[in-house]
């Protein structure tokens, strides 16, 4: 891949993750360095001239804003600030967080509006380039910027602190002299500049819609395969009703689901009985597509986070004028991403029953819990717990937590959202989900062999004939941990969507 | 108002609040009712032929699907099916809510995809013009249509049940009698097509968009008073930094509170010292823009859901097939309205801190509490708690519920999103959010008259003078819930926000 | 029944309610009120001599603690803060009540601590026994102390505001003299002795007591008919497994489990064929149990406070000392309520699955949703709408909310547990349970009489009977929503327990 | 220390923990062996006649007890139904949660009620005492006994599945033989016997007393530093005003308290001019006392359990009976690990409410966010963001999740309490309170240090001197994060009290 040129306007979420996940390197706009130069110079001349008083350039921040920096002390003071804010905790970010906080907060700096020094800028591209990813605490921020987690990415820029560096953990002047790059000496509001960003919470809410984009496919592709294992019945997958309820979301679903199943033995006349089946199976295609319907409006309300400055103050260098905001607020998308969490929920139960009809033969009229003929097999029975479990987890997890937030800095920082323990949280939702749509892939394999259902969907095949490499039909009794952590990880890889949309390119 | 001509179509959340609140009748275009009848010709010929099996017609409903009706059974059966499912308990729809209900079902009806006998259809809009609201109770749903509530209005319309009628609770066929309308007999599925539906839900949740529009824009009104009895730093009501993160609802709070304060004290030079003030307080545009944009999302959403089918099955009388669905799947709004709720509990706390800030005498120069110059007074002490406590219980209501739903009816009902819950626990939020915002503009007031400033803007002036009307300047102490329930009824009324628009359209 | 005589030690819940409900009048044991004359007698002393700064006699209160009260002012002083506590707002509460209230809060006067004027202590059994019930309103206090609140009772004492006499709302001055009864003036510390309690958050916690322990009987008699009902297996009333795993809660359920079914034909021979019934039916006393033992916590919590001292400050005459301290912390016994919510939510689950399994033909061996012979009936299918929805009620109302205060009076009252909102909350969901339990016991006498069982317990025949009077056999299809309003009447009533205690007493 | 001798009677928190944590081994009585032994006897000789059916021994489980099992399949079925069992996924348990719910089982057997086979029941000991732990799954339980996670417990017993022994992961079978141990070969019942049980939550759950023990002691010792680096009030450790609210909790804390104190010169005449300090530092001993109050019902309602048989059936052999029961039902103890959540939620938010006063000019005469004296110090202001972010995590964890259970096994198993998951969440919460209190101490030190207070308690002069060897005065801005971790370790590893302890002894 030729490297990603930003500019501070069209970053997308596909492109942050091909930076993040696939090692893509990055190149700067040249205009847009432009306008980031001008605002540096415009900064530069108020901190010589001290003409105004300008938040965490000449005055102290937080409630310390009453306190004025004197010129002589910037350097001090700016690495003092990055050295004070450093109050995140463990866990660490991976490399992959680390990047796409990296490419997240690189992409805002182009706006133009910061004042950084233009050296500073770029060290960014340069650690995305070189794989310098400073050692990120995870925890700390009360998410109405995330100001005690950022200083980390700041202090390995001055040469302190730890580094990710070719799979081991260095010191970061050694990562940075081993590829040639000099730490940096911060000037006049460099240090605010570091660290005044929601580029850790927004850079995991990017991972999070990408993961949840997945997601959603796969609830898809264990539903269609739920659909061959009960051989349910397919009139719920007839697009006329879709006419007359216009929303986007359930008729993605449905036209995916379609697709997966072209060719199955289900579209046969006469091959169902049920007039209905449960709720759980009927809905999918409107629950999955309500979920991407809600999708659409986290990913709309992040990508425009992505391609704004959230910086305080703003430098409208065109005016030469230097703006106090709140362009930092970040919850116009954190409840998305609440609202995300209460969608999963919703995913994970509906995941759940239909598993659960599965392994009954009220339904199916295969053996109860899909045991082989044997009577002495256990088969599906006890992984109930496990499942519904984890739908508990997650249920627990939907919690919202983003108001929960209390009155600090003598009451100068009075707003929270703690968007990146929101995220943290819905990517534990998200990993839970998957182990559940796991096993009701699972299931669903399961009943298509007892089944002997040999003509089954395009895509759909191709996902079970995956799944299958891994997972092997029950026959008797064995540790099904194995069996779902195999699945899990096929599941998590992306494996069976791939292997499935292969079939259907075919 | 001329009526309102219902097609299955355009209708929006303004339209409903013109039927439900302001009385205003309803018309049907002929060329729906043509789809009606098309579509109820189709089942009438199916019922007589037998050819096909539908759901609800010649079959039970619900694990009854299994079970054949016979065509000489139909009259019988229908009623019976309507009291079955008159399971619906206290607390009773208010009038206004009846009215949105019955307008949100009978325009999805006249999307001619229900089969219900045409004369059904009218008596909708029947009782809708003549002012003949059945008895509905709002509890008893788990959301994935209504039937144990809508089963009321059927109840009526067969004459039987209560009604609200002139004021008084009247047996339903008096009320009909009285307004020469004709109880009906119910055809074949009728039953079942008049309570399958989400229109509870659905009007209720069409009611609250019109609250939580009017919530927000009181709660721009409330920030501009605050800022001029705070004396507030008026840069970041500057529109630059909007163009570097250009979200919608952000920029229409900033231009209202801006059209608001047109004319305030706070726009003169060197009025405020303060170079930054509390983030509650600067970020206000953000935090209820991002109401808005949510509330965008919302709108949209619930109006899809409106001009829609949610019948099961669909008839598609064009092709003469009637369809098995999930069209009822109401996922896709709830999930914005459970985000509403955890919004709100932002827009509470926020205002919540501007209050208290408001009350210190760290931030605004002014006495403690707002007390004038007698120190005997106590003024806006204690008067915390009650905020506070209210802020708590928007807190606790602002916890997901759709989620939480249990597999019935032999787990055929497996999927359930508790929809009329959700829309009654966010109106109480709502409702505890506007007597917190009534409160905050008692502070605002109280500080504006003592720090005897008169040059105020444009709407707030206006806003301030109604509210002095009713609650005048706090000189000692008094029993403060009469004050509070005084500006309540302005907030609720709208009185504050007319009187600050009118002045702004001078 | 002899008037109940106080003396600050032995209130029990029990006799609370004697008073509250059952219109009991009190006297006040002499030794008490001679403790109650020391403290107001050293209190006066202190106020003439202004030895001391004592908090609320002399000094402001909250953050104006630093604000010198000068003697001349006492009167004016304390009436003020009367008026500058009543910010609490609707809804106001029962007489009921306010009568609980009334008495929590005379007994803790009694324990002498307060320093409160003598006649102002004695007015308050004046209240009682003349039926002067003040306006109370239930909302506006963080519950750290209900200053908001116990205001309107002193206001009504010094003869300003409403209260409720005689079923009508008058003024008190009005009430009062009616009764010969005359305002009282206030005196030192008066007004902070009349607010300063917890009094309406325990009064409301003292009636919820009543409510859970008759909730939990009553669910013990709902299990019980289900038992006969479901034709359950009896093996898990075998005491012998529960002497090895000893919890009184348990066994206390089991033995009136075990009294209610003396006789019933489910203990003879070969009556049941299941070995294991759903687990909802085994577990019932363990389930059940588990809530007496959580009730007997709060009931000791509970009693504890009333039988306490919650001012501040605190006076210990026999030392001459006033102590400033922190008994108003009511978190021991909130918690316990906390968690009786979320018990709850296990009670309202468990019946509900009872009821569910009922309905099933798979278990019951009984006609699906326990219709009559006639296939037409619909019969106890929708109600699962209904019962399931309450219980997604429960759910959402058993989210904690105690700890979601915010810090106010400039941080000096940074504490709060929402206490009366804890117990609101916690009654609307006993309300709900209710509900339940009356839908339990509609479908467990359906099943006993669609089985023709005859030989009924002891207990359960006496109960099933007067159900029976109330809510018919179901032979066919009608308003089901009148029949649970009229069962849940025999349970919010008692009666339904009432007649099976005779039973088993006879 | 000798070998703890179990007895299925007297165990308590602290005997499990020498187990746990401190390698303790185990000797079984010899009378409880004989209770094993006649359980097992009784057993043996059903199973042979076949005379009765008896649930997991001659039928099926769960669903699936309509099926009949025959004595020739005794081993290859009890074999099937461990594997059956392993459903349970990572995270895997430590070796001491291991040996937590290895003794908590080893006792419950000893009740004799299980019939599980001698040998097999000495292998609890030999596991014990040889230090081999089977790799034990924490996820995966409903907990309504955890069958799917005990069950890799039997599986290292037939010599399967893996342990961890002398510090690496080896085969059972491996370490077995190294140790002499033979693997069992499962006779009837036996596998039933390994599975059902709750000890894996209930292993946890004595865990958890242990470190909230530990913890409320170690936030008294944070408050009491708190109240010499604030100069507090000591007027609320006034011990009479104690004996007007006899609580016990309170009154334990307040005596650690003013033990802790001891000799400081916050007692000295005139030391603190404040009248009354912030709730949350008044209020502390009553806060935390709450906590212990509460922890006691946890810890007398763990402690019923672990002595207690939680086995299904029950058998009686005194009566030879094999008696179905519900004894495995642990909602009694969950409740009250489900108030721990909410009160931890307290505790933190108390604790941080205190430090947040702590960094206050307003209450401390301090320079703000304890700077010394260099104004370009930013010292402990950003912090805040830290320990206010981990208290909302602690808020989000404390929501409750036990009732949140779907019914399983086509409706066999419809109870649960999510019982593991309960107390690993509960886990997370007393990890984050933790490092709050770490932070507060840290804080506590600072101001400590500013005032130059030589004069300290004798308790907390020895824990201040052990902190500050590993976390020195701040004297210019540094990364923070480092203290945090440094001072969290003393916390955990119990350092500081056990300083503090010690001192008080001498």
């Amino acid at each position: 891949m030729d490297p990603l040129v930003l500019d501070g306007r069209g970053l997308t979420v596909a492109k942050v993750i091909d930076v993040a996940r696939r090692g893509r390197k990055v190149a700067i706009a040249p205009e847009a360095m432009e306008g980031v130069e001008r605002s540096w110079a415009l900064l530069q001349k108020m901190a010589l001239t001290g003409s105004q008083k300008v938040y965490g350039m000449n005055t102290g921040v937080g409630a310390n804003k009453d306190r004025e920096i004197s010129p002589r002390y910037y350097g001090e003071y700016n690495r003092n600030m990055l050295l004070a804010h450093c109050d995140g905790i463990e866990p660490f970010a991976s490399e992959e967080q680390v990047r796409a906080v990296l490419v997240v907060r690189l992409n805002s700096l182009l706006a133009g509006r910061t004042g950084m020094a233009p050296d500073l800028v770029r060290l960014h591209s340069d650690f995305l380039n070189e794989g310098i990813h400073p050692c990120l605490p995870l925890r700390g921020s009360v998410g109405e910027a995330d100001i005690t987690n950022m200083s980390f990415i700041g202090l390995a820029m001055i040469g302190e602190g730890d580094v990710s560096f070719r799979g081991r953990r260095v010191a970061a002047a050694e990562a940075m002299k081993e590829r040639g790059l000099d730490p940096v000496t911060l000037g006049p509001k460099d240090g605010l500049s570091l660290v005044s960003s929601n580029a850790l919470g927004a850079g995991l809410a990017v991972l999070l819609v990408d993961a949840l984009d997945r997601l959603i496919d796969t609830a898809d592709l264990a539903y269609a395969l739920t659909m061959e294992g009960f051989k349910g019945n397919v009139s719920p997958l007839d697009p006329a009703p879709y006419r007359f309820r216009p929303y986007d979301g359930p008729l993605r679903s449905l036209n995916f689901v379609r697709a997966l199943l072209e060719g199955s033995y289900l579209w046969l006349p006469d091959v169902t009985e049920a007039l209905q089946d449960p709720l759980s199976i009927r809905c999918s295609c409107q629950v999955h597509g309500a979920l991407r319907d809600a999708l659409e409006y986290a990913r709309k309300q992040i990508e425009i986070h992505i391609n704004s400055s959230d910086d305080n103050p703003c430098i409208v260098y065109e005016e030469e004028r230097i703006v106090p905001c709140a362009n930092f607020e970040p919850l116009g998308w954190v409840l998305a991403f609440e609202m995300m969490g209460i969608a999963l929920s919703h995913l994970s139960k509906t995941a759940v029953h239909r598993t659960l009809r599965m392994a009954s033969p009220r339904f199916t009229g295969l053996a109860r819990f899909l045991t082989p003929t044997d009577g002495k097999v256990h088969a599906f029975g006890t992984i109930q717990k496990l499942f519904c479990s984890l739908d508990s987890e997650v249920r627990h997890l939907s919690n919202p937590v983003s108001a929960d937030y209390s009155s600090l800095s003598e009451d100068m920082e009075d707003r929270g959202n703690n968007t990146p323990y929101v995220m943290l949280k819905t990517g534990r939702i998200v990993e839970a989900v998957e182990v559940i749509l796991a096993i009701e892939m699972i299931h669903a394999a399961q009943a298509i062999d007892l089944r002997r259902a040999t003509r089954l969907g395009r895509g759909t095949a191709a996902a079970l004939a995956a799944l299958r490499e891994d997972v092997p039909f029950l026959d008797r009794d064995r540790n099904l941990s194995l069996d779902v952590t195999a699945a899990t990880r096929l599941v998590r890889e992306g494996t069976l969507l791939k292997r499935a949309r292969e079939a259907l390119e075919r």
